[in-house]
């Protein structure tokens, strides 16, 4: 069975080097010069700060939807794809009081969230990981991890300008950006 | 806040005293006299087992079903709800493996699992906890708790023999049973 946990830890050397790191909004994280990321939770944290998430079901994506993403889509690790970026983000407890069609409607129907990401497939690629349920006081709802070529980075910005300008961002009360190079 | 992470734990001695565990499907758990719920984590397990389920957003209520259950159920910890039952399941791969649209079809339109549930309100009283995104390798994927009157056992009985019989059950591959009363 492929591991669904991975915890992405703040350290002083590791395979990614951090370019930049800037805070969205709410708390902002520690300063970290590298990023280390392993499956599973390990014992000890290495460095200043350490984020959990676990990659799980599609809570959104219908079957149609899945279809074309799947057709699209590339794995993490490719060739050349030596740009990355760690987008942690929480959302308000308004978001979590919405129903399931509520949710669906903020993100898809009036955001095009799916959609969004998907016109910048095979170039971005993605891991989608959940923290909200892992414990009782996780400091972030949802990690994203993305992988890219260096000539795609101007994309890159476009679809998070896309994303951070849709109404499901109004949801989104704590959110940093973390930009890496494979070292 | 209130708290979301809740262990069931097999005991010695507690608060509600097991009179049935039956296996319904899988690989059974050891036998349990009582049962003791904490609020997180406790730090060492007083038993054989113990199963830890978070609280969390609905997965799949719409809006309109929301305000319909809202407006009928009654919280844990009713005056004369002395009878109490504990049932853990986990769902096949296959379930995970289909999209939002497709177990929202089979959970509602197909078996009318809200529905159904809304059925049997106020009179069984319930809490949901996921346990699957808690960690890579939980035992269980849903610790449902179930509270009601004695005089209201038979109505239990239906509700989960309606449950039990519908499409959505097709996809449960681990299922255990546990009939307790307030001590």
């Amino acid at each position: 069975m492929s591991p669904r946990l991975f915890t992405f830890s703040a350290a002083h050397h590791g395979p990614w080097v951090v370019v930049n790191q800037t805070t969205v909004a709410g708390a902002p994280l520690p300063q970290a010069s590298h990023l280390r990321i392993q499956a599973g939770a390990p014992a000890s944290a290495p460095g200043p700060w350490s984020l959990r998430g676990i990659t799980s079901n599609e809570r959104y994506v219908e079957r149609a939807e899945r279809e074309a993403l799947v057709s699209r889509q590339v794995g993490l690790g490719q060739a050349g794809h030596t740009c990355a970026a760690l987008i942690p983000i929480r959302k308000s407890s308004a978001w979590w009081a919405l129903t399931q069609d509520e949710r669906r409607h903020v993100l898809e129907e009036q955001s095009q969230h799916i959609r969004l990401g998907m016109n910048y497939l095979p170039q971005i690629a993605r891991r989608l990981h959940h923290c909200r349920d892992l414990s009782d006081n996780e400091p972030f709802d949802f990690l994203t991890w993305f992988e890219y070529a260096p000539r795609d980075t101007g994309l890159f910005e476009e679809l998070l300008n896309a994303l951070r300008g849709s109404p499901e961002w109004a949801y989104v009360e704590r959110e940093t950006d973390i930009r890496l190079v494979g070292g």
